[in-house]
């Protein structure tokens, strides 16, 4: 099998979201909750979660981590904000962006937070 | 106080390092000398680890990741292409860059890899 010359430096895609103005409040703050989300992604995109590492923050807040054969996913919270900063690594080889619009537009409506555009980096070795 | 309007939208900034023709190899293989270039820079920057997880990949590769106070940090190594992929994400408010731009003169330097420019994100709320 060949291996276009792009592919050969592509090293992953780096989906980088900034939730903003989240409406559903209830899951923002429940971690429980938000590892559903992150399973249900998983489960979804066939990505294998190797570990999953978690802290709450006092007065509010918490940290996410789940370490992936592709590579990781995170949440951080900020719920006095309203806001989640979102990251998904993978070092798949998709054909085009569509899985991470996908999975992009699934955050929003969980979230029911603004819709914007995620920041999608070509990591590339 | 007062918190500028441009510090009150910014809820941290994003490193992006692809750390490319990496000639220490020896470093490159090491989980145990990765944690030490994560600690000392955890360490001269006043990063609070909460957890740190890590996975040796067969037949090579491995990932870091640390939780921090401030957010997280990760490394991905790929020998087979002499490449590290390596994040820090922190919610710190600094006035400028120059705190990212030494962390990565001190990646460059370590992993003797080639100097580019990272990408730096300032995530916001």
């Amino acid at each position: 099998m060949s291996i276009s010359y792009e592919n050969a430096l592509i090293s992953g895609r780096h989906m980088i979201c900034d939730l903003k103005q989240i409406e559903n409040i209830t899951l923002l703050n429940d971690v429980d909750k938000l590892k559903e989300v992150m399973d249900f992604i998983c489960d979804k995109y066939n990505y294998y979660i190797l570990q999953k590492i978690e802290h709450i923050f006092e007065p509010q807040g918490s940290t996410i981590i789940y370490m992936l054969s592709e590579s990781h996913m995170s949440i951080h919270t900020f719920p006095e904000k309203n806001y989640i900063a979102f990251d998904l690594y993978t070092c798949r080889s998709y054909p085009d962006n569509s899985i991470y619009n996908e999975i992009y537009d699934y955050l929003i409506t969980e979230f029911q937070s603004l819709k914007e555009e995620p920041i999608l980096i070509h990591r590339s070795f």
